[in-house]
């Protein structure tokens, strides 16, 4: 009986399924003398004892170099071509005040997609001129907000809301500086790109409509046109959709010159991240050198200055730096039928899943695992972690080798969860979302509280007295 | 140009885009003299109002008119076999106190997949003894929890809990009755049925596994084996996968038999419902008449009495009686090529989405929508409606005609989402969860309170004094 017939051809048995891939974990991570897991200082032993789990395990100086290394990375490139670069974190991979904090101190600025983050970046203390604020469907409230506070961009999506934003800085006698999203018609995906004259999705403006709301744009006394924005992709490797993009781009870009100043060039985020050992994302340096190439090449072809370059990268600051933390509860080998005989999977339940990691679920998204209070002894076993919710598609890692002694209790460690995972946390199944502890040279902290059972029976009022209200009846 | 070349082949164009489809909307929806939508006698333009938007509006007497049903369908038919049922309701497709009493009320008891859960249904008062307790991987707080309250089953998912359970009882003095999962192997999912010797996922037992978990059971002094529970699949339609899982479940229940008595059978839950005008899901009484059936022909044919029988629907119960409302904020018309020329796509933005719904994100599930405030005047328009969030694939209801003079302003009913919404609702992009309403005859009443921005920032704990601790060191 053979368990490689379940595999996945990427996935191969590794030496030693202890080993911690550099690609997939903080830098910081290796293991202790007593084979434990240590990331940031801070053993993973110690840290569920404290915390609990699961615990999502952030390594702060993690977060802090990589947003100080994407910054230098797109100002160095913009740099050699005589320009400048502005680096926004993307608050929609993870936001919260103390992330804020770190980036900022990085000399980043702060994206925000909705009136509840930019209430954590203005809590924060971030400057609000350092804020951009995006969204295909902005509240009325929140674009007051946003305006109020002083944010230094809006990216407006829709000719409603530029009618809508002109209303609300008439009527709060304000200015506005704002980019206009715009759809390139090219989108990137991981390693293939897609091109059409018009994107089927719900963001921005096709090119031609562009041109039409930048003429609008610049009727309104109030609002000011600082430049166009895009957004080639998620999880992107590589600059080969970007080429075709940026040239699209930068062709209106041109246009739209004609017609007055165009400052800036906001091109968005995407960059990739490993999330198994077979993910290879080009490093930031190279990717934002092959991106500024890209821009400088066209602009000079184009006999135009190089625009403020602007960015938005969430993922790939975050993202590597988070490390969540399970204890397994079941082990249970299940006997398969493949082409080529019966093959073993070992299910490993452990003590989370969909609820504080729905990206499997949400995206088939590969991780990876490994034994985190010990170094197993065992041949690698081919399993699959599973969550503990009443669903078969509760999935944690779909595919990973471990050692085949693991056993309940075993602490288990999943890499690269710090993008887009404690966002899209939620209670199913009445699951208390877990803390997210920050880590700094061994000294750890809770940066975002975990639930109880009791907070999510405060938001239950089906026993509170009163019969209810005749709809339609006095104020709700 | 025309809007059809988008439109998928199940979806043909609604002679009126105001019509309620009686499949997808509560009994009790219709429109007022002034074309507002109405659930439970309550207008969605004064609910909207009262309680914001979003809101899930559940229609308090729908759901106990279904539950009342579902046992009474299930009753009757054992009962021409001369048998009993029992009907628990899967708290996992929406549980809170309110939802447990109406189901407890109908003569149902409650199915529990963990402490939460637990907590949720003793805090309503529900007897202990009608509670069922699930799960793959429960951990040993809430064993011992189910336990201490004396839940009338557990269902045994694994070697490691029994041996876990065993241990607890005797820990705590208590005696416990069990069942055990099995994998009949047949998983049958909507339309379609897969048969294998060995399914591949977490849950449970493979038959040959569970006649030794039996055996196992058997042996320890405190634990009562009840019987067998399976469960099939997820929105099933019809009894086509059914036959052979029952065939199989049963052969292993009549060997069981041989070692002492077998009283219970549960077959689990999986019901569909109609999500959509073309969903065509069995009414609750043919689909119980066809499992009951099938179960007493397998029974008689094998000689052997028909066990009480036990079912676990949540989704058929829960799910038709909700109606979420959404404010439309953004509409957009985006030109798209396809093979037979440019066509266009209304994108309709509302104030909610995958935040507060992530069926469509998570299982692409489709679903319909209504202009809920007027009837529209526009000849129906394909559009596709779209949530809040900054994701390209945060969409509401993929496909659907509206009238074409939809606008901002506009609220917009989506039907059939009582259902695994709010469990799974997220606060992506810090959007805070919208309020659960129940409404009975036009009165309302908030039974899952919404959060605001502030209970989110609640969790925050970044800005917090004090510099962290050293891992390692005191207590947590």
């Amino acid at each position: 009986m053979s368990s490689s017939a379940l595999a996945p051809e990427w996935l191969t048995t590794p030496a030693d399924p202890n080993d911690l891939a550099p690609a997939v974990w903080p830098e910081s991570a290796h293991r202790d003398a007593q084979g434990a897991l240590v990331v940031a200082g801070a053993s993973a032993v110690d840290l569920a004892q404290h915390y609990g789990t699961p615990v999502l395990v952030i390594d702060e100086d993690a977060v802090r170099a990589r947003a100080v290394e994407t910054l230098r990375a797109f100002a160095d490139a913009a740099a050699r071509h005589g320009g400048t670069a502005r680096v926004y974190y993307a608050g929609k991979a993870f936001l919260s005040t103390a992330i804020a904090r770190w980036v900022v101190d990085a000399g980043l600025g702060v994206d925000v997609c909705s009136g509840g983050e930019l209430a954590v970046a203005l809590a924060a203390g971030v400057d609000p001129a350092r804020i951009g604020f995006h969204g295909n469907n902005k509240r009325v409230w929140e674009l007051e907000r946003a305006v109020t506070a002083g944010v230094g961009t809006i990216v407006v999506d829709s000719e409603i809301e530029i009618e809508r934003l002109a209303a609300i800085v008439e009527r709060l006698d304000a200015e506005q500086s704002v980019l206009v999203r715009v759809n390139s018609g090219v989108h990137a995906e991981t390693h293939h790109f897609l091109a059409t004259a018009h994107e089927d999705q719900k963001f921005g403006f096709a090119l031609d409509a562009a041109e039409r709301a930048v003429a609008r744009i610049r009727e309104l006394p109030r609002l000011r046109f600082a430049g166009l924005h895009c957004h080639i992709g998620s999880q992107i490797f590589g600059v080969a959709g970007f080429r075709e993009s940026a040239s699209r781009v930068i062709e209106l870009h041109e246009r739209l010159r004609a017609g007055g100043e165009v400052p800036l060039l906001n091109l968005g985020g995407g960059f990739g991240i490993a999330y198994t050992r077979v993910d290879d994302p080009s490093p930031i340096a190279a990717l934002a050198d092959g991106i500024v190439d890209v821009v400088a090449a066209e602009c000079q072809a184009r006999g135009i200055p190089l625009p403020v370059l602007a960015f938005e990268p969430g993922r790939s600051i975050v993202g590597p730096a988070g490390v969540t933390l399970y204890e397994v509860g079941t082990v249970k080998p299940v006997t398969v039928q493949t082409e080529s005989g019966d093959a073993q999977r070992l299910y490993v339940s452990v003590d989370g899943g969909m609820s504080d990691n729905a990206r499997p679920a949400l995206y088939g998204a590969q991780y990876s695992a490994r034994l985190a209070s010990r170094e197993g002894t065992g041949a690698p076993a081919l399993a699959r972690v599973v969550g503990l919710h009443c669903e078969s598609g509760d999935i944690v890692v779909d595919h990973e080798y471990l050692p085949g002694d693991v056993t309940p209790g075993d602490l288990l460690a999943v890499p690269a969860t710090g993008a887009y995972t404690a966002p899209l946390a939620s209670n199913y199944n009445h699951i208390p979302r877990p803390p997210v502890v920050a880590v700094s040279r061994g000294v750890a902290r809770v940066i975002v509280r975990g639930e109880t059972i009791e907070d999510l029976l405060a938001r239950d009022t089906g026993l509170d007295s009163g019969t209810g209200r005749p709809a339609g009846e006095g104020e709700g």
